[in-house]
């Protein structure tokens, strides 16, 4: 994975956060305005059926663009997300996620983002799982 | 916790489910189009700031409203979560968090519930962390 | 229609709304915190079915619950959508539709509502139609 | 505007809506997967500080994007929306919209789609003005 200003920023929030720690999750691609979460399959994050869960698939597409607009806030700030909403669009049962997130709006006040998370399998072969969009304002750093 | 055939239910679904063991969450009241998920806090939950993550609170809230769509589907059915959207209202450290979820629509094609998700403190003082609205559709149960 | 401080405030932007002279909707009760939308049935209003279009419910759901958020804002603020979500609950093709909003969280910056539309027909039977999450921020008011 | 199969369809269905010419909505182009609807700007649509207003914006992406969904539905069938989502990016005072849907998933229970809403001023330039995702169900035409 390359590194840069960006990965680094995202880099040192991510390693913070206990749950994408707990569900295994990684950070993927950083750079301005853009920010990947790689979730492998493991007992982890299923659901009832052995599928991969909602709640973790809501997880990285959240952190993924939450994360993307990281990248184009101040220095001295975090993001925090207000809300954000999400639609399934197919399930799978192996294999890893790949949530992409990315900036729509960069507003001082607010900033709107979306996420696009796909499936990779063995092959590489990349099928679309879930959207979703998002609204987060900046807040201070607090550490 | 007072069993029921509503609890029973839930109960057999909620223990296949990885994901909330990775969290830590346990399952709460259940009755007839409700139901109770509780979180509490430790450090497979946390975001960068040590608090609950917008994650995880959105997979208990996820968790509670779709389980109680399922109180209310037919016995050979499971139900699969179309969407959700949150709003997160408040931020919190510790104590633990209870998503409390209720049937709106309890239609045959599409299901329609509500969760709240409520902070609770040492003291047992209750204070709104989020509000969920969320779709789902009847499946066959494949288990 | 009692009329009161909060009352007088939302009517004095209410007219003001072309949109909402174009479809008929007209004020109902207005208190702190909470604002009533009322849309008669109408061949304004329409979907290609003849029942209310769900961009009219969208829209009465939007400014009942936005409008709940005005009479809490500072005396020199207004607020404006960042964005809202509405999920359908059932189809109506006559009588009026009542959206009435309310006040979630009242945040300086942010502010959570929700709206839950009520379809009412000849006999004022009340039948759930319809429910929304909002988010909106102050902003300064212009005219 | 090219007429094809996919225009045909849409637009018969199209001026049936009592709403759409209320507010002065005009059909744009229609492929397979994906409508545009076009929103001039007048005082039928002006929210309290004269820009158009967001239920406006809502309206026209939930027909855009439901529209491109009726685009890839059976012949003997319609769509109806189950629930929207909209985030406002910027606000405009002229020129036009142009809500542009599309379809995400091509389900036989579900459809999900997502629009893009395009200010367009007098010299042709677009700047985007909001993004929905939604989510339908086909249902038994009925006219």
């Amino acid at each position: 994975m390359a590194s840069n200003i960006y990965f680094t920023r995202v880099y040192n929030s991510f390693v913070r956060q206990g749950l994408m720690k707990a569900i295994g999750a990684k950070l993927g691609m950083v750079e301005r305005g853009t920010c990947e979460i790689i979730l492998p399959y493991s007992d982890k994050i299923t659901q009832q059926q052995g599928g991969f869960h909602g709640g973790a698939i809501g997880a990285i597409a959240d952190i993924a663009a939450g994360y993307a607009s990281l990248t184009v806030a101040p220095d001295d700030s975090e993001v925090t997300t207000v809300e954000y909403k999400i639609n399934f669009i197919g399930a799978f049962y192996n294999g890893s996620l790949h949530a992409r997130g990315k900036v729509l709006k960069e507003g001082k006040r607010i900033l709107v983002t979306s996420a696009d998370v796909f499936h990779v399998d063995d092959t590489g072969k990349e099928t679309l799982c879930a959207v979703l969009q998002q609204t987060l304002v900046p807040v201070k750093k607090t550490y």
